[in-house]
């Protein structure tokens, strides 16, 4: 007797996202969702942070729509998207009605599992969400950000599921972004939550393959009882993406575990995204095959380069060896916290800051957050000294209660903008897309009767960005020669950080 | 404590062997040595039959330099080379006499490993060989080529390894060059000659990448109780090639088990073979991710671009679908021989034949051979009708003896031959070179003063033959109308067959 593994398939959110920078468009998963639908999978993730933004920053799609249709088009499936906890698919927390009235209108519109996560893995950071999506009676995954410290045992990534488990999360995922998660820990967690929660605990687990181990990670997984695995279809599979599912399939073959999965239609999913992928070359990732240094350094592939392109940008390009050995001392300052959005990008521009201006000299409006309180509570204690520069930076005192907490009701405000703007359709998920990217919803709204745009028409800015002259104050030698302007850019907003040499 | 895994390093043969047509020049690899020669691996591969080859048609390279060069280079290591048993690194069995000859020469050049392999699995034709290897006092690494069938039972195969140590293997290898063998399997086998041929049987195992699946075999294979595992650099990995040596590392970290590699040489090879890459783009394999189809149709990839090729020569382009389901049935019919280097070539050809002839209509000399036993025993008997109609063809009746007995000595008759080449430097080297490539090594010979050529300079002459024009018999329209003369290569020689549509 086999047990059946359960399969998630991620071809539609997070592979494209890690592998051609969420651009793919609606037109090209149309022809693949009857074989996905009826492929036998457990769940389809489609939604998500970045899909959204790319949605109406790139695309011209509107989200909302874009769920609709997958709804329509995947009658069978449970439709699965990431949820950043209290910042909703945002980068700052978000008052609790705006939490319910995002988690009311997805599930409305067809959403059927939540993974809500948290940067910081703080539970207070889940709690209002979870409940919400558990109200519209749908399925709250709790999830557990997985990364490496010395703080970071076994012992309390159980602790956390037990935790997540008491709010009520119908599954516990291990979610690995940065593909850290090795065959033993894998299997040392999976196996401690199913015995200290119960081996009726469903576990779920995330994983990219960037390092190439983590195949294995979820074969040991599956042996101490996984229930369900993320993968993806294989021609949009490996590098910074995922493992590719019929690999899964094949490698299960006589263990005693198998999967449900109709291999005929998964042939035709692979053959579909074949086709489609060349079309999206110029997005493609620049990391192929296998990285397994990540391991040593703490710093996933991506944030290596935001930190290069911020170095190269103050005339400090040969700088960057200094600055990766700095990132494992910032996340030591705050605590520990996982490296995943938006706490890499705070760790990794700080980390620029201080080896450009001496340590915690300049530090960005985010970074004294975090260290403050302002994020959620960190696994470790955060440096008393850098909290007191953070305090001074930013004229404000650490907390230790929910950051939302601190909030006051936020719908109205939020909504009368959203209605002001032309082209709002006077609905909650225009609202709700204003409150999320203000920044970019404009636009968009203003533009939305335009139809869908494809991106691949449209040759990326990158290259004219990465020849913009050295910002004031650097000389043609690339020194810092007087005081400095940064244009910091965390998640959707622009921070502007003038600062003097130390 | 941990048990340390050992760990053979591919990148100098089979890794770009199997990602780049074998074109690595010998420039190429110098600078990588040192760091591979001081990496702590158990043995360092190096040479082959493809390599050898290459050297010689395309790299105007002296294959034993090469061999002297990598001695000299990597006083620390062992090095290892692939040799196929009577096959030599050519493509026809060799009188023994040669077979010493080869083995002698290599030997006292430098070689210290020999994996030694036959395509039927006839240790008959591995005998005189290994034997030649242990006379030299150096590794004799007896092969089991693995496939499946009905007939490729653990058993069957352990059944092997009991006779290969019989043998005086000193190691025995699992060579898996099509990337078939699941965790599963690579379990199972191992225990099972470890449980039958002794706890301290050095277990060697060579897995490819194609389907996703090895890297959790290797770590199967491992906790089984493999000694030895092969994997390359992960900048010339995955694909249709191997499994990172990084990724091995890191997968085992944790786990009891532990590699002896030194991290920092490493990331050196590694950045090396990144940078080195790029230029042989033009010879890039075209197969990218993971393949799993081949666990069904058992044909691997390089086969089936073969036979795409074979049929549109003669029109029939369309007809790809019937010739794989042909494969398997010819692959029974002949006993079901493992798919390698030559047999693979051989029931490839003969499958496309009978699709477009009708069955067995029309045979080639070297698939008659095979039924006639000419290239030595196979798992299962061979179809009685098929043999009727090769003894027919071939005019010459089934043996059941070692073929190489059929042989007359010719050691004297190639070395007269080699001398009289322009060229030829009169070494037992040379006529070894004349032997296994008789119609290369006369242009080799001619222009070996002029030194190396680097490929990458001169582009392939693929694309000028694939628009060459149809066979004579084939219309325009692609329909066969009369006899047809088919130019068919298998290994180093031209098969000029004439046929009439049955």
């Amino acid at each position: 007797m086999s047990r059946t593994v359960e399969v998630t398939e991620l071809v539609l959110r997070d592979a494209h996202q890690s592998l051609m920078a969420t651009r793919m468009t609606m037109e090209d998963m149309v022809p693949a969702c009857e074989d996905i639908d009826k492929a036998g999978f457990w769940s389809v993730e489609c939604w998500g942070g970045a899909t959204y933004d790319s949605c109406i920053r790139f695309l011209n799609e509107d989200p909302w729509e874009r769920l609709r249709t997958f709804r329509k088009l995947m009658p069978n499936s449970r439709l699965q998207m990431l949820l950043r906890g209290q910042n909703l698919l945002g980068y700052r927390h978000y008052e609790d009605s705006v939490v319910d009235r995002f988690v009311d209108k997805s599930a409305e519109n067809g959403m059927d599992v939540f993974r809500v996560f948290d940067a910081l893995n703080d539970p207070r950071n889940l709690k209002r969400s979870m409940e919400a999506v558990k109200r519209t009676g749908k399925w709250a995954e709790g999830t557990i950000c997985y990364t490496t410290s010395p703080l970071h045992t076994v012992e309390k990534f159980v602790e956390l599921a037990q935790r997540l488990k008491d709010m009520g999360s119908a599954s516990i995922c291990i979610k690995d972004m940065a593909a850290l998660l090795r065959p033993e820990p894998a299997y040392e967690i999976v196996r401690g939550i199913k015995e200290k929660c119960g081996e009726d605990t469903l576990v779920h687990v995330h994983v990219h393959s960037t390092t190439g181990v983590t195949l294995v990670s979820l074969m040991k997984a599956i042996e101490a009882g996984a229930d369900i695995v993320d993968t993806a279809i294989s021609s949009l599979s490996l590098g910074p993406g995922h493992n590719p599912t019929e690999a899964l399939i094949e490698m299960l073959k006589g263990t005693g575990y198998e999967t449900k999965l109709d291999k005929g239609r998964l042939l035709k999913i692979k053959e579909h995204f074949a086709k489609v992928r060349p079309r999206y070359a110029e997005f493609e990732s620049k990391i192929y095959g296998v990285e397994t240094e990540i391991f040593d350094s703490q710093i996933p592939g991506g944030m290596i380069s935001n930190m290069e392109s911020q170095l190269r940008q103050q005339g400090a390009g040969d700088r960057l060896k200094e600055v990766l050995a700095e990132v494992p001392r910032v996340r030591k300052d705050a605590g520990y916290p996982p490296l995943v959005t938006p706490s890499s990008q705070i760790v990794g521009t700080q980390a620029v800051f201080n080896v450009l201006m001496g340590e915690y000299k300049a530090l960005t409006g985010e970074f004294a957050d975090l260290m403050l309180g302002y994020y959620g509570e960190t696994i470790a204690e955060r440096a008393p000294e850098v909290i007191a520069a953070a305090e001074k930076h930013a004229k404000k005192s650490p907390i230790t209660c929910r950051p939302a907490d601190l909030l006051k009701p936020e719908w109205e405000v939020l909504d009368k903008a959203a209605k002001a703007l032309p082209g709002d359709n006077g609905s909650p998920e225009d609202t709700l897309t204003y409150a999320m990217f203000p920044q970019v919803a404009p636009k968009f709204f203003a533009h939305r009767e335009e139809g869908p745009k494809d991106p691949c028409k449209s040759p990326a800015s990158a290259a004219a960005k990465a020849a913009s002259p050295g910002a004031k104050g650097v000389d043609g030698a690339g020194s810092i020669t007087g005081p400095v302007t940064y244009d910091v850019q965390i998640g959707d907003k622009m921070h502007k950080v003038t600062v003097q040499p130390a």
